[in-house]
């Protein structure tokens, strides 16, 4: 029988030194970890950047499909993305939860897991975090902190007519995994006999539970010295970011659909459920890529890597967001990423 | 007829602008604010504090009798006074709000109009947060980032045998105040037509739904050049702290019972309710005063102020924590504060 023990036997301090006796701490600027009213960073020469996501049950996760494991990865994960989205180096996090009392000191436990498991695997340092009761549902807000040069952070609004549209990775894997696990909650629900049936997708299912930040990109453009002159990650969709890119820039962009990075199995996947894979790249989300601009010029420096596309160029605002499907034909973009408000 | 403006109708990036439309900037070291991934704050020389705390509908606060300006206010507040509690000086925040769709946009705004106008309060800028839907129920996730001169933050764990145990203002109005609030939740569920009898208790009132953060303790201590040993702020309740403070530091405590600040209003409403004010002082919480401890020679430098009282002092851990009665009895003293669990 597996073991429950019940949050409120412990108490909110009992419970806080519970989940946070393991912490390691990664980063000389830790001052002070958890523990006080408040954590102290140092941060001598450097801008400090700082970025908060929440993720809410049935809203962003559905507990059916996602292991606390996950979804304490992820969590953390997203906001890391957010730091690397500035071309920065994620350090810190604060992780805030409020469940109620359906989840066991060991269901946290799984949670906490998958936090410290994000924090091992890119040396970040959680410093601090509330925990609290809800009547209904988990709500979790994470708050990531990171630190880069003075002024070599990288915003939206910044680039220019006729840089290079850049995205990592590749994209619509997430919302194709997110399709899959769909529809086997749907099976299991009807029959909750049947065996749920992954075909092994384990590539896209890995893509929609674990995903990862992008930081070996930001320090492979570090090491080849190429500043991107515009950056985001692609947690809505890329219709969506790249219309943020070019609304903030003040610019409009072409996108070349048989330039979009799409992988086989995504592909494979996409035909199967009769989704078209061009269009789960373009407004599938949470694929946790980078999608950034950069000058021509520094084109040569990044064509070695396997990880980025080049996918597309910005262009005159007037001319409009477009992208260029592999007919040769010219469609306007529009934003039909993930809202969390639908 | 006032106006109910649905959510949906905007949309997360809509709504986004318009709560962020009116924001002001405090502080130099803003490099970059809401409407990128992520802030950027410059700290040179300075070491950053950072601390986050989450409130939930039901949990924390009841919409029944708190305007939701006065949440919006709190809401910053007690992230602040997490800040000033490690002797440091708020200068940022983050806020973010998951939310049903019984919120119009009209409801939102009233809670942002508190949440800038603690921010105008005490010149912190506003630098980023999210927003997101809930099946049930108000989240609020606020994380605020402060500063401080390198290793003059104060802990909690640094307080010596024989210091002296200050408290900013007084304790148990805001308990009181919740009390009030309660009473008149119940007449008004029993029956909707009689009007709430607050009996003029602004101050108790005032205590529990709109409290502020002892940042000027934090300027006066400074200007006096007393650095506490120890300090941290009174939300759960006088007794749950020191005992924090103790467990911390490795030592006990003595408090005076005829020493503990409370107001004349608590006073009276305490009696009315049947309810001890050294009680409602040592369990109430949510008063976001300061506690802390000085050296027994720094005890000169603060004796003008009206707003600091001395309620006792530092002892070795093997005497215990210990209030001694108005009658000269000595009791132990026991965590009885507010518990988010229970």
């Amino acid at each position: 029988m597996e073991e429950r023990t019940e949050i409120e036997s412990l108490g909110e301090f009992g419970l806080i030194d519970h989940l946070t006796r393991n912490i390691e701490i990664h980063n000389a600027s830790t001052v002070l970890g958890v523990g006080d009213d408040a954590a102290v960073i140092d941060h001598f020469g450097k801008q400090t950047v700082i970025s908060t996501d929440v993720l809410v049950e049935n809203i962003h996760f559905d507990l059916m499909y996602t292991p606390l494991k996950h979804l304490g990865y992820k969590s953390v994960v997203v906001n890391l993305s957010d730091i690397c989205a500035m071309n920065a180096v994620p350090t810190h996090i604060t992780v805030s939860i409020a469940f109620s009392n359906r989840f066991s000191l060991e269901a946290l436990d799984e949670f906490y897991e998958g936090v410290y498991a994000a924090c091992e695997r890119y040396k970040v340092d959680l410093i601090g975090g509330d925990t609290s009761s809800s009547q209904k549902g988990f709500f979790i807000s994470v708050t990531a902190v990171g630190e880069v040069a003075p002024d070599k952070f990288v915003k939206r609004s910044t680039a220019q007519k006729g840089d290079l549209i850049c995205v990592s990775g590749d994209l619509g894997g997430a919302y194709l995994g997110l399709t899959i696990l769909e529809r086997e909650k749907q099976i299991f629900l009807e029959n909750p006999k049947v065996q749920p049936d992954l075909e092994n997708q384990t590539y896209i299912i890995g893509r929609q539970l674990k995903p990862e930040a992008r930081l070996d990109i930001i320090q492979y453009l570090a090491e080849k010295e190429v500043v991107p002159t515009a950056m985001m990650d692609v947690s809505d969709g890329l219709s969506s970011e790249i219309l943020h890119i070019c609304k903030q820039s003040q610019l409009g962009a072409v996108l070349y659909e048989e330039k979009l990075p799409i992988h086989s199995d995504a592909k494979m996947m996409g035909m199967q459920f009769g989704l078209d894979p061009t269009a789960c790249a373009l407004s599938g989300g949470e694929d946790y890529e980078l999608l950034f601009t950069i000058k021509q010029e520094d084109y040569d420096k990044l064509t070695l890597s396997e990880e980025i596309s080049v996918i597309g160029y910005m262009q005159e605002m007037e001319k409009g967001v477009n992208i260029i499907t592999r007919g040769g034909n010219q469609h306007p973009i529009t934003a039909q990423g993930w809202n969390a408000f639908k």
